[in-house]
C-alpha cells in the first residue's frame, strides 16, 4: 500500500527529528514553492525546538534577495526555479544563521499557472547544503519534475526536501 | 456539522487570498508554535503569489531577535509566549518588508512540553499590525487557550491567525 503524501511526510519528518537529535545538529529551511510546508512538517514533531530554529519563506524574488541574498544577477540569468538560485538561498541561509549546520532550499512551479516549455508545472529544485563540508563549498542540488495539481507537487516537494535532509544528516 | 481543522483551514484561506486580492495588499507571517503552518496554508491558495511575499518562521528567542528584532529585554521580561512579544514581532516585520500591509504573529506553547502553571500547554499569543494605521501604532494582541494535543492546538492558532487577517484586510 502506498502511504499518503501526508503520511509519508509525518514519517519522514518524525525520523529527521530523531537523527537531528541523536546528531544534535540543528536545520534551517529556505522555501518558495512549499511557502512553509516543510518548515510546519518539522515542526509538527514535539521537541522540534531542539533540531529547529529558524525558517525563511521567501515567495518572490525580492524576498530571495533580502532574507538570503540571492544575486539580482543569479534570478535574472537563471531565473527564480534553477539550481543557481536554489543552491544560493541554501548558502545564504547557512551564512546568516550560524546555528544551523545542514539548509535545504525549494523552488519550483507549483501551478496551477506559471508553467512554461522549458519550466513545466511540476518543475522542482532543490538545494542542500552542509556547515561541515565548509560554507563556500557547492550545496548538492538537485529537481525533479512532479505529476499532479498544486497540492500534489507541494507535497511531493515536502517529502523530496526532507528526505534528502534525511540522507544528509 | 463542524468542518475539520484542515476544512476550515482551507476555507479561510481561499476567503483571505479573495480579499487579499480585491485590496492589491499583501500580508507577512512571523511563526513561532505554528512553526510554518499559516504561511502554508496562505500559500495552499493557487495565486498566492500576488498578496504573500515573505514569510518568517522565528521559532527559537535567537531568530525573533535575529530576524524580526524583538528585544533581549522584551524576552527576558515577558518571554516568548507574551503579549510585548508577539507585538514586537508583528511590529518588527512590517518594519523590515517594506511591500507588506498587513502582518501577523503567533507565539504559543504548542505542547505537549514547555508548559508552566503561567503558560500552560494551548496558551497562544497573536499579533496583528497594520501599516495603514501606521508602523509605530501598537498591534492588536490577543491570547486564546486552545484545548487539545500539539496538532490541535496549533490548527486551531493557524485557523485564528487566518481569521484574524480576514477581520482587518
Amino acid at each position: 500500500m502506498v502511504p499518503s503524501p501526508d503520511a509519508a511526510i509525518s514519517d519522514l519528518s518524525r525520523q529527521l527529528g530523531d537523527r537531528l537529535a541523536a546528531a544534535a545538529i540543528s536545520v534551517i529551511t529556505v522555501e518558495s514553492c512549499t511557502g512553509g510546508w516543510v518548515a510546519k512538517a518539522i515542526t509538527d514533531v514535539a521537541g522540534s525546538s531542539d533540531w529547529f530554529e529558524a525558517g525563511l519563506i521567501t515567495y518572490s524574488n525580492a524576498a530571495k534577495q533580502q532574507l538570503v541574498g540571492v544575486g539580482a544577477d543569479t534570478l535574472a540569468e537563471h531565473g527564480a526555479v534553477s539550481a543557481a538560485t536554489v543552491a544560493a538561498m541554501a548558502s545564504g541561509a547557512l551564512a546568516r544563521w550560524e546555528g544551523a549546520t545542514l539548509s535545504v532550499a525549494v523552488s519550483g512551479v507549483a501551478g496551477p499557472g506559471g508553467g512554461s516549455a522549458e519550466k513545466p508545472v511540476g518543475l522542482v529544485w532543490f538545494a542542500w547544503a552542509d556547515r561541515r563540508r565548509g560554507v563556500h563549498v557547492p550545496p548538492d542540488t538537485q529537481y525533479r519534475h512532479f505529476p499532479g495539481d498544486r497540492a500534489a507537487v507541494r507535497a511531493a516537494s515536502v517529502a523530496h526536501a526532507l528526505g534528502g535532509l534525511l540522507e544528509r544528516v
